[in-house]
Protein backbone atom coordinates (compact mmCIF):
# COMPACT_ATOMS: atom_id res chain seq x y z
CA UNK A 1 0.00 0.00 0.00
CA UNK A 2 1.70 3.22 -1.12
CA UNK A 3 1.31 6.56 0.93
CA UNK A 4 -0.93 7.59 -2.52
CA UNK A 5 -3.26 4.94 -0.69
CA UNK A 6 -3.03 5.77 2.79
CA UNK A 7 -3.56 8.90 1.88
CA UNK A 8 -7.35 8.67 -0.20
CA UNK A 9 -7.70 6.21 2.48
CA UNK A 10 -7.52 8.19 5.54
CA UNK A 11 -9.14 11.20 4.27
CA UNK A 12 -12.81 12.27 6.12
CA UNK A 13 -14.45 12.01 2.42
CA UNK A 14 -12.86 8.78 1.47
CA UNK A 15 -14.19 7.41 -1.55
CA UNK A 16 -15.18 3.81 -2.38
CA UNK A 17 -12.32 1.05 -1.91
CA UNK A 18 -12.75 0.77 -5.84
CA UNK A 19 -12.87 4.06 -6.95
CA UNK A 20 -10.01 4.85 -4.24
CA UNK A 21 -7.96 2.64 -6.69
CA UNK A 22 -9.03 4.24 -9.87
CA UNK A 23 -7.74 7.66 -8.33
CA UNK A 24 -4.92 6.27 -6.75
CA UNK A 25 -3.71 4.86 -9.69
CA UNK A 26 -4.10 7.72 -11.85
CA UNK A 27 -2.41 9.99 -9.04
CA UNK A 28 0.86 7.84 -9.17
CA UNK A 29 0.81 7.75 -12.89
CA UNK A 30 0.82 11.53 -13.16
CA UNK A 31 3.52 12.12 -10.76
CA UNK A 32 5.67 9.22 -12.25
CA UNK A 33 5.34 10.66 -15.58
CA UNK A 34 6.06 14.30 -14.43
CA UNK A 35 9.06 13.12 -12.58
CA UNK A 36 9.96 11.87 -15.59
CA UNK A 37 9.31 13.63 -18.38
CA UNK A 38 11.31 16.94 -16.65
CA UNK A 39 13.94 14.33 -16.76
CA UNK A 40 13.67 12.86 -20.21
CA UNK A 41 13.72 16.63 -21.17
CA UNK A 42 17.40 16.92 -19.27
CA UNK A 43 18.57 13.72 -20.58
CA UNK A 44 17.92 15.23 -24.01
CA UNK A 45 20.03 18.02 -23.34
CA UNK A 46 22.87 16.12 -22.84
CA UNK A 47 22.57 14.52 -26.11
CA UNK A 48 24.83 15.70 -28.68
CA UNK A 49 21.93 15.59 -30.91
CA UNK A 50 20.16 17.97 -28.78
CA UNK A 51 19.30 20.18 -32.28
CA UNK A 52 17.17 17.49 -33.37
CA UNK A 53 15.32 17.06 -30.25
CA UNK A 54 13.52 20.10 -28.84
CA UNK A 55 10.38 18.93 -30.00
CA UNK A 56 11.01 16.35 -27.30
CA UNK A 57 12.17 18.82 -25.09
CA UNK A 58 9.29 21.22 -24.69
CA UNK A 59 6.31 18.32 -24.94
CA UNK A 60 8.41 17.32 -22.34
CA UNK A 61 8.04 19.85 -20.37
CA UNK A 62 4.71 20.75 -20.69
CA UNK A 63 3.43 17.17 -20.22
CA UNK A 64 5.80 17.66 -16.84
CA UNK A 65 3.76 20.75 -15.88
CA UNK A 66 0.45 19.19 -16.63
CA UNK A 67 0.66 16.17 -15.24
CA UNK A 68 1.90 17.76 -12.08
CA UNK A 69 -1.26 19.97 -11.59
CA UNK A 70 -3.30 16.99 -11.94
CA UNK A 71 -1.86 15.11 -9.77
CA UNK A 72 -2.43 17.76 -6.93
CA UNK A 73 -5.76 18.41 -8.43
CA UNK A 74 -6.56 14.94 -8.43
CA UNK A 75 -5.62 14.74 -4.49
CA UNK A 76 -8.14 17.00 -3.13
CA UNK A 77 -11.32 14.94 -2.20
CA UNK A 78 -13.05 17.59 0.15
CA UNK A 79 -15.09 19.43 -2.93
CA UNK A 80 -14.51 17.74 -6.38
CA UNK A 81 -15.92 19.20 -9.22
CA UNK A 82 -16.61 16.53 -12.22
CA UNK A 83 -16.39 19.15 -14.55
CA UNK A 84 -12.86 21.01 -13.31
CA UNK A 85 -11.55 17.15 -12.97
CA UNK A 86 -12.69 16.02 -16.18
CA UNK A 87 -10.78 19.00 -17.93
CA UNK A 88 -7.94 19.19 -16.21
CA UNK A 89 -7.55 14.76 -17.13
CA UNK A 90 -8.35 15.06 -20.35
CA UNK A 91 -5.78 17.93 -20.81
CA UNK A 92 -3.30 15.62 -18.70
CA UNK A 93 -4.20 12.87 -21.69
CA UNK A 94 -3.49 15.07 -24.12
CA UNK A 95 -0.42 15.93 -22.78
CA UNK A 96 0.58 12.44 -22.17
CA UNK A 97 0.05 10.92 -25.49
CA UNK A 98 1.17 13.98 -27.30
CA UNK A 99 4.71 13.60 -25.45
CA UNK A 100 4.75 9.77 -25.64
CA UNK A 101 4.03 9.68 -29.55
CA UNK A 102 7.31 12.16 -30.04
CA UNK A 103 9.52 9.99 -27.35
CA UNK A 104 8.67 6.91 -29.01
CA UNK A 105 10.42 8.12 -32.07
CA UNK A 106 13.86 8.41 -30.58
CA UNK A 107 12.72 5.39 -28.22
CA UNK A 108 15.60 3.51 -30.45
CA UNK A 109 18.06 5.18 -29.95
CA UNK A 110 17.78 7.05 -26.70
CA UNK A 111 16.91 4.77 -23.82
CA UNK A 112 15.54 7.24 -21.59
CA UNK A 113 13.13 8.51 -24.15
CA UNK A 114 11.83 4.85 -24.19
CA UNK A 115 11.53 4.71 -20.51
CA UNK A 116 9.92 8.11 -20.93
CA UNK A 117 7.52 6.99 -23.51
CA UNK A 118 6.13 4.04 -21.43
CA UNK A 119 5.46 6.61 -18.05
CA UNK A 120 3.78 8.73 -20.52
CA UNK A 121 1.24 5.68 -22.08
CA UNK A 122 0.82 4.36 -18.67
CA UNK A 123 -0.38 7.92 -17.11
CA UNK A 124 -2.67 8.24 -20.75
CA UNK A 125 -4.28 5.17 -19.68
CA UNK A 126 -4.58 5.83 -16.56
CA UNK A 127 -6.27 8.96 -17.17
CA UNK A 128 -8.54 7.03 -19.52
CA UNK A 129 -9.62 4.67 -16.48
CA UNK A 130 -10.40 7.58 -14.47
CA UNK A 131 -12.03 9.20 -16.74
CA UNK A 132 -14.34 6.22 -17.63
CA UNK A 133 -15.10 5.83 -14.11
CA UNK A 134 -16.54 9.61 -13.45
CA UNK B 1 5.43 46.98 -22.20
CA UNK B 2 5.69 43.81 -19.72
CA UNK B 3 8.22 41.14 -19.54
CA UNK B 4 6.03 38.79 -20.76
CA UNK B 5 5.49 40.93 -23.85
CA UNK B 6 9.30 41.22 -24.26
CA UNK B 7 9.90 37.79 -23.45
CA UNK B 8 7.15 37.27 -26.45
CA UNK B 9 8.72 39.70 -28.94
CA UNK B 10 12.57 38.42 -28.92
CA UNK B 11 11.11 35.02 -29.23
CA UNK B 12 13.37 33.53 -32.55
CA UNK B 13 10.07 32.23 -33.42
CA UNK B 14 8.33 35.15 -32.31
CA UNK B 15 4.19 35.19 -33.52
CA UNK B 16 2.64 37.99 -35.34
CA UNK B 17 2.59 40.86 -32.88
CA UNK B 18 -1.33 40.73 -32.69
CA UNK B 19 -1.09 36.93 -32.42
CA UNK B 20 1.60 37.71 -29.72
CA UNK B 21 -0.69 39.98 -27.82
CA UNK B 22 -4.16 37.62 -27.21
CA UNK B 23 -1.04 35.15 -25.56
CA UNK B 24 0.41 37.98 -23.49
CA UNK B 25 -2.34 38.88 -21.90
CA UNK B 26 -3.23 34.91 -21.25
CA UNK B 27 0.22 34.05 -20.14
CA UNK B 28 -0.43 37.55 -17.66
CA UNK B 29 -4.14 36.08 -16.79
CA UNK B 30 -2.61 32.65 -15.77
CA UNK B 31 0.03 33.90 -13.35
CA UNK B 32 -1.72 36.49 -11.77
CA UNK B 33 -4.94 34.48 -11.61
CA UNK B 34 -2.49 31.93 -9.82
CA UNK B 35 -1.02 34.41 -7.46
CA UNK B 36 -4.83 35.57 -6.49
CA UNK B 37 -6.14 32.13 -5.91
CA UNK B 38 -2.81 30.99 -3.54
CA UNK B 39 -3.44 34.08 -1.20
CA UNK B 40 -7.24 33.94 -1.37
CA UNK B 41 -7.18 29.99 -0.42
CA UNK B 42 -4.18 31.56 2.44
CA UNK B 43 -6.75 34.27 3.70
CA UNK B 44 -9.59 31.97 3.74
CA UNK B 45 -7.63 29.95 6.32
CA UNK B 46 -7.45 33.20 8.54
CA UNK B 47 -11.53 33.86 8.63
CA UNK B 48 -13.05 32.78 11.85
CA UNK B 49 -15.68 31.10 9.72
CA UNK B 50 -13.08 28.67 7.59
CA UNK B 51 -15.29 26.07 7.98
CA UNK B 52 -18.15 27.43 5.69
CA UNK B 53 -15.15 28.26 3.36
CA UNK B 54 -13.68 24.48 2.50
CA UNK B 55 -15.18 24.52 -0.85
CA UNK B 56 -13.48 28.05 -1.77
CA UNK B 57 -10.10 26.99 -0.65
CA UNK B 58 -10.11 23.73 -2.61
CA UNK B 59 -11.21 25.40 -5.94
CA UNK B 60 -8.74 28.41 -4.92
CA UNK B 61 -6.40 25.85 -4.96
CA UNK B 62 -7.71 23.58 -7.77
CA UNK B 63 -7.22 27.21 -9.98
CA UNK B 64 -3.73 27.98 -8.69
CA UNK B 65 -2.34 24.50 -10.00
CA UNK B 66 -3.98 24.58 -13.20
CA UNK B 67 -3.17 28.08 -13.97
CA UNK B 68 0.02 27.76 -13.35
CA UNK B 69 0.55 25.08 -15.48
CA UNK B 70 -1.14 26.73 -17.93
CA UNK B 71 0.94 30.05 -18.24
CA UNK B 72 4.01 27.63 -18.47
CA UNK B 73 2.59 25.84 -21.26
CA UNK B 74 1.49 29.23 -22.93
CA UNK B 75 5.06 30.26 -22.67
CA UNK B 76 6.67 27.32 -24.84
CA UNK B 77 6.68 28.70 -28.39
CA UNK B 78 9.17 26.02 -29.96
CA UNK B 79 6.91 23.81 -30.66
CA UNK B 80 3.07 24.52 -30.24
CA UNK B 81 1.09 21.52 -30.20
CA UNK B 82 -2.37 23.10 -30.86
CA UNK B 83 -4.40 19.97 -29.21
CA UNK B 84 -2.69 20.37 -26.29
CA UNK B 85 -2.65 24.28 -25.83
CA UNK B 86 -6.34 24.40 -26.42
CA UNK B 87 -7.07 21.02 -23.59
CA UNK B 88 -4.90 23.22 -20.89
CA UNK B 89 -6.54 26.21 -22.03
CA UNK B 90 -10.14 24.76 -21.79
CA UNK B 91 -9.48 23.13 -18.06
CA UNK B 92 -7.98 25.86 -17.42
CA UNK B 93 -11.07 28.17 -18.29
CA UNK B 94 -13.27 25.55 -16.50
CA UNK B 95 -11.32 26.04 -13.30
CA UNK B 96 -11.35 29.93 -13.40
CA UNK B 97 -15.11 29.71 -14.08
CA UNK B 98 -15.75 27.27 -11.30
CA UNK B 99 -13.50 29.31 -8.82
CA UNK B 100 -14.96 32.98 -9.82
CA UNK B 101 -18.48 31.27 -9.06
CA UNK B 102 -17.14 30.56 -5.61
CA UNK B 103 -15.76 33.49 -4.22
CA UNK B 104 -18.40 35.57 -6.40
CA UNK B 105 -20.64 34.19 -2.79
CA UNK B 106 -18.88 35.18 -0.49
CA UNK B 107 -17.03 38.48 -2.02
CA UNK B 108 -19.73 40.96 -0.05
CA UNK B 109 -18.28 39.52 3.02
CA UNK B 110 -14.21 39.31 2.15
CA UNK B 111 -12.53 41.74 0.24
CA UNK B 112 -10.29 39.27 -0.79
CA UNK B 113 -12.83 36.70 -2.35
CA UNK B 114 -14.07 40.11 -4.28
CA UNK B 115 -10.82 40.44 -5.85
CA UNK B 116 -10.15 36.89 -6.47
CA UNK B 117 -13.22 36.79 -7.91
CA UNK B 118 -12.44 39.31 -10.28
CA UNK B 119 -9.28 38.37 -11.21
CA UNK B 120 -10.67 34.53 -12.23
CA UNK B 121 -12.80 36.11 -14.57
CA UNK B 122 -10.39 38.48 -16.37
CA UNK B 123 -8.50 34.74 -16.80
CA UNK B 124 -11.55 33.46 -18.00
CA UNK B 125 -12.12 35.73 -20.47
CA UNK B 126 -7.68 35.90 -21.58
CA UNK B 127 -8.35 32.20 -22.36
CA UNK B 128 -11.84 32.42 -23.66
CA UNK B 129 -10.00 34.93 -26.03
CA UNK B 130 -7.09 32.99 -26.81
CA UNK B 131 -9.04 29.81 -28.21
CA UNK B 132 -11.33 32.28 -29.96
CA UNK B 133 -7.66 32.82 -31.83
CA UNK B 134 -6.01 29.35 -32.56
CA UNK C 1 14.09 -0.41 -10.29
CA UNK C 2 11.73 2.47 -10.49
CA UNK C 3 11.19 4.77 -12.86
CA UNK C 4 13.66 7.27 -11.56
CA UNK C 5 16.35 4.96 -11.48
CA UNK C 6 15.80 4.15 -14.73
CA UNK C 7 16.21 7.95 -15.99
CA UNK C 8 19.23 7.83 -13.88
CA UNK C 9 20.89 5.43 -15.41
CA UNK C 10 19.84 6.21 -18.73
CA UNK C 11 20.63 9.85 -18.38
CA UNK C 12 24.31 10.44 -20.87
CA UNK C 13 25.80 12.05 -17.52
CA UNK C 14 25.01 9.80 -16.13
CA UNK C 15 26.23 9.37 -11.80
CA UNK C 16 28.27 6.40 -10.54
CA UNK C 17 25.48 3.96 -8.85
CA UNK C 18 25.72 4.80 -5.56
CA UNK C 19 25.27 8.70 -6.07
CA UNK C 20 22.43 7.93 -8.31
CA UNK C 21 21.13 6.21 -5.51
CA UNK C 22 21.17 8.67 -2.79
CA UNK C 23 20.06 11.15 -5.82
CA UNK C 24 16.90 8.59 -6.74
CA UNK C 25 16.41 8.02 -3.42
CA UNK C 26 15.70 11.75 -2.28
CA UNK C 27 14.18 12.74 -5.84
CA UNK C 28 11.43 9.78 -4.79
CA UNK C 29 11.10 11.20 -1.22
CA UNK C 30 10.54 14.75 -2.46
CA UNK C 31 7.47 13.72 -4.72
CA UNK C 32 6.01 11.34 -2.17
CA UNK C 33 6.16 14.30 0.29
CA UNK C 34 4.86 16.70 -2.07
CA UNK C 35 1.91 14.24 -2.73
CA UNK C 36 1.42 13.33 0.97
CA UNK C 37 0.99 17.32 1.78
CA UNK C 38 -1.16 18.01 -0.64
CA UNK C 39 -3.83 15.21 0.39
CA UNK C 40 -2.80 16.23 4.00
CA UNK C 41 -3.60 19.58 3.46
CA UNK C 42 -6.93 18.80 1.83
CA UNK C 43 -7.96 15.98 4.28
CA UNK C 44 -7.33 18.50 7.12
CA UNK C 45 -9.82 20.59 5.35
CA UNK C 46 -12.55 18.31 5.50
CA UNK C 47 -12.09 17.84 9.12
CA UNK C 48 -14.63 19.14 11.12
CA UNK C 49 -12.08 20.63 13.31
CA UNK C 50 -10.92 22.40 10.29
CA UNK C 51 -10.06 26.13 12.60
CA UNK C 52 -7.50 24.12 14.73
CA UNK C 53 -5.84 22.94 11.73
CA UNK C 54 -4.66 25.74 9.38
CA UNK C 55 -1.20 26.19 10.54
CA UNK C 56 -1.18 22.31 9.36
CA UNK C 57 -2.89 23.09 6.26
CA UNK C 58 -0.18 26.35 5.40
CA UNK C 59 2.49 24.05 6.67
CA UNK C 60 1.66 20.95 4.42
CA UNK C 61 0.87 23.80 1.30
CA UNK C 62 4.60 25.71 1.63
CA UNK C 63 6.16 21.90 2.25
CA UNK C 64 4.03 20.29 -0.94
CA UNK C 65 5.44 23.40 -3.02
CA UNK C 66 8.97 23.44 -1.84
CA UNK C 67 9.21 19.48 -2.25
CA UNK C 68 7.59 19.52 -5.76
CA UNK C 69 10.18 22.45 -6.76
CA UNK C 70 13.33 20.39 -5.19
CA UNK C 71 12.23 17.16 -7.06
CA UNK C 72 12.32 18.70 -10.39
CA UNK C 73 15.99 20.58 -9.68
CA UNK C 74 16.93 17.44 -8.99
CA UNK C 75 15.97 15.48 -11.83
CA UNK C 76 18.33 17.53 -13.72
CA UNK C 77 21.84 16.79 -14.64
CA UNK C 78 23.05 18.27 -17.38
CA UNK C 79 24.39 21.33 -15.71
CA UNK C 80 24.79 20.56 -11.67
CA UNK C 81 25.28 24.37 -9.68
CA UNK C 82 26.26 22.70 -6.21
CA UNK C 83 25.33 26.13 -4.89
CA UNK C 84 21.93 25.60 -5.90
CA UNK C 85 21.31 22.37 -5.06
CA UNK C 86 22.57 22.71 -1.75
CA UNK C 87 20.32 25.74 -1.25
CA UNK C 88 16.91 23.67 -2.15
CA UNK C 89 17.28 20.81 -0.45
CA UNK C 90 18.02 22.34 2.88
CA UNK C 91 15.20 24.73 2.12
CA UNK C 92 13.16 21.31 1.80
CA UNK C 93 14.79 19.52 4.32
CA UNK C 94 13.37 22.86 6.45
CA UNK C 95 9.96 22.84 5.09
CA UNK C 96 9.51 18.69 5.44
CA UNK C 97 10.83 19.28 8.92
CA UNK C 98 8.19 21.84 9.97
CA UNK C 99 5.36 20.35 8.53
CA UNK C 100 6.45 17.04 9.95
CA UNK C 101 6.57 18.38 13.33
CA UNK C 102 3.62 20.05 13.31
CA UNK C 103 1.61 16.94 11.58
CA UNK C 104 3.05 15.21 14.63
CA UNK C 105 1.28 16.91 17.00
CA UNK C 106 -2.37 15.46 15.21
CA UNK C 107 -1.21 12.18 14.34
CA UNK C 108 -2.95 10.37 17.14
CA UNK C 109 -5.91 12.27 16.34
CA UNK C 110 -5.99 12.12 12.76
CA UNK C 111 -3.99 9.17 10.57
CA UNK C 112 -3.82 11.01 7.51
CA UNK C 113 -1.84 13.47 9.79
CA UNK C 114 0.68 10.54 11.02
CA UNK C 115 1.01 9.12 7.57
CA UNK C 116 2.15 12.32 6.57
CA UNK C 117 4.53 13.04 9.17
CA UNK C 118 5.99 9.71 8.26
CA UNK C 119 6.62 10.81 4.49
CA UNK C 120 8.07 14.57 5.80
CA UNK C 121 10.40 12.67 8.18
CA UNK C 122 11.24 10.05 5.47
CA UNK C 123 12.03 13.48 2.85
CA UNK C 124 14.12 15.03 5.41
CA UNK C 125 15.97 11.93 6.36
CA UNK C 126 16.54 11.83 2.03
CA UNK C 127 17.47 15.29 2.14
CA UNK C 128 20.12 14.95 4.57
CA UNK C 129 21.68 11.91 3.24
CA UNK C 130 22.24 14.01 -0.44
CA UNK C 131 23.22 17.04 1.52
CA UNK C 132 25.79 14.87 3.09
CA UNK C 133 27.06 13.59 -0.64
CA UNK C 134 27.02 16.62 -2.15
CA UNK D 1 -2.19 48.50 -6.71
CA UNK D 2 -1.51 45.33 -8.26
CA UNK D 3 -3.53 42.05 -6.81
CA UNK D 4 -0.72 41.43 -5.13
CA UNK D 5 -1.09 44.00 -3.15
CA UNK D 6 -4.93 44.10 -2.90
CA UNK D 7 -4.70 40.07 -1.69
CA UNK D 8 -2.16 41.14 0.94
CA UNK D 9 -4.20 44.63 2.29
CA UNK D 10 -7.35 42.11 2.23
CA UNK D 11 -5.81 39.44 4.01
CA UNK D 12 -7.62 38.96 7.99
CA UNK D 13 -3.87 38.48 8.96
CA UNK D 14 -2.68 41.66 6.98
CA UNK D 15 1.01 42.92 7.69
CA UNK D 16 1.87 46.69 8.52
CA UNK D 17 1.46 48.71 5.01
CA UNK D 18 6.13 48.62 4.97
CA UNK D 19 5.85 45.07 5.47
CA UNK D 20 3.37 44.22 2.74
CA UNK D 21 4.83 46.33 0.38
CA UNK D 22 8.68 44.35 0.65
CA UNK D 23 6.70 41.20 0.44
CA UNK D 24 4.61 42.03 -2.53
CA UNK D 25 7.33 43.18 -4.21
CA UNK D 26 9.15 40.03 -3.77
CA UNK D 27 5.81 37.72 -5.06
CA UNK D 28 5.76 40.40 -8.19
CA UNK D 29 9.59 39.04 -8.64
CA UNK D 30 9.34 36.11 -8.44
CA UNK D 31 6.14 35.14 -10.59
CA UNK D 32 7.92 37.76 -12.90
CA UNK D 33 10.92 35.86 -12.86
CA UNK D 34 9.25 32.54 -13.45
CA UNK D 35 7.83 33.12 -16.23
CA UNK D 36 10.79 35.25 -17.99
CA UNK D 37 13.15 32.00 -17.50
CA UNK D 38 10.61 29.17 -18.70
CA UNK D 39 10.45 31.88 -21.39
CA UNK D 40 13.99 31.77 -21.92
CA UNK D 41 14.62 28.66 -21.76
CA UNK D 42 11.90 27.80 -24.73
CA UNK D 43 13.72 30.40 -26.70
CA UNK D 44 17.07 29.18 -26.35
CA UNK D 45 15.72 25.46 -27.19
CA UNK D 46 14.68 27.74 -30.61
CA UNK D 47 18.23 28.98 -31.23
CA UNK D 48 20.50 27.16 -34.19
CA UNK D 49 23.27 27.43 -31.51
CA UNK D 50 20.60 25.47 -29.19
CA UNK D 51 23.76 22.76 -28.02
CA UNK D 52 25.96 26.07 -26.39
CA UNK D 53 23.03 26.82 -24.08
CA UNK D 54 22.19 24.12 -22.76
CA UNK D 55 23.69 25.40 -18.92
CA UNK D 56 21.64 28.54 -19.75
CA UNK D 57 18.30 25.91 -20.21
CA UNK D 58 18.89 23.87 -17.26
CA UNK D 59 19.72 26.66 -15.20
CA UNK D 60 16.55 28.65 -16.02
CA UNK D 61 14.16 25.42 -15.45
CA UNK D 62 15.72 25.24 -12.63
CA UNK D 63 15.33 29.00 -11.49
CA UNK D 64 11.63 29.08 -12.68
CA UNK D 65 10.84 25.95 -10.91
CA UNK D 66 12.21 28.23 -7.68
CA UNK D 67 10.84 30.93 -8.04
CA UNK D 68 7.31 29.58 -8.58
CA UNK D 69 7.18 27.63 -5.22
CA UNK D 70 8.94 31.22 -3.05
CA UNK D 71 6.41 33.08 -4.75
CA UNK D 72 3.73 30.42 -3.48
CA UNK D 73 4.85 30.16 0.02
CA UNK D 74 5.36 34.13 0.10
CA UNK D 75 1.99 34.32 -0.46
CA UNK D 76 0.64 32.54 2.37
CA UNK D 77 0.10 34.45 5.46
CA UNK D 78 -1.85 32.36 8.14
CA UNK D 79 0.96 30.69 9.79
CA UNK D 80 4.48 32.68 8.68
CA UNK D 81 7.23 29.99 9.72
CA UNK D 82 10.30 31.91 9.10
CA UNK D 83 12.69 29.71 9.39
CA UNK D 84 10.79 27.80 6.26
CA UNK D 85 10.37 31.24 4.39
CA UNK D 86 14.02 32.25 5.12
CA UNK D 87 15.16 29.29 4.00
CA UNK D 88 13.48 28.91 0.76
CA UNK D 89 13.82 33.03 -0.34
CA UNK D 90 17.63 31.94 0.07
CA UNK D 91 17.24 29.27 -2.52
CA UNK D 92 15.90 31.63 -4.84
CA UNK D 93 18.34 34.18 -4.80
CA UNK D 94 20.81 31.57 -5.34
CA UNK D 95 19.05 30.21 -7.95
CA UNK D 96 18.48 33.95 -9.67
CA UNK D 97 22.61 34.72 -9.00
CA UNK D 98 23.24 31.75 -11.21
CA UNK D 99 20.27 32.37 -13.85
CA UNK D 100 21.45 35.73 -13.92
CA UNK D 101 25.24 35.09 -14.31
CA UNK D 102 24.26 32.47 -16.92
CA UNK D 103 21.98 35.09 -18.84
CA UNK D 104 24.49 37.76 -18.94
CA UNK D 105 27.07 35.88 -21.07
CA UNK D 106 25.01 35.61 -23.91
CA UNK D 107 22.67 38.67 -23.49
CA UNK D 108 25.19 40.47 -26.30
CA UNK D 109 23.89 37.64 -28.61
CA UNK D 110 20.45 37.12 -27.34
CA UNK D 111 17.55 39.59 -26.66
CA UNK D 112 15.63 37.14 -24.78
CA UNK D 113 18.66 36.47 -22.15
CA UNK D 114 19.15 40.13 -21.92
CA UNK D 115 15.75 40.43 -20.52
CA UNK D 116 15.95 37.54 -18.32
CA UNK D 117 19.36 38.18 -16.50
CA UNK D 118 17.35 41.74 -15.95
CA UNK D 119 14.15 39.98 -14.52
CA UNK D 120 16.45 37.52 -11.92
CA UNK D 121 18.64 40.14 -10.90
CA UNK D 122 15.42 42.24 -10.01
CA UNK D 123 14.03 39.27 -8.16
CA UNK D 124 17.15 38.52 -6.42
CA UNK D 125 17.71 41.91 -5.38
CA UNK D 126 14.09 41.33 -4.32
CA UNK D 127 14.61 38.50 -1.69
CA UNK D 128 17.31 40.21 -0.41
CA UNK D 129 15.64 43.13 0.81
CA UNK D 130 12.87 40.53 1.73
CA UNK D 131 15.69 38.48 3.51
CA UNK D 132 16.73 41.89 4.90
CA UNK D 133 13.10 42.72 6.70
CA UNK D 134 12.65 39.13 8.48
Amino acid sequence: MTAIDQMLTTHPKAASIEAADVLARCIEACIECAQTCTACADACLSEDMVAELVTCITKNANCADICTATGAVLSRQTTVDVEVVRAVVEACRTACAACAQECEQHADMHEHCRVCAEACRRCEQACNDLLAAL
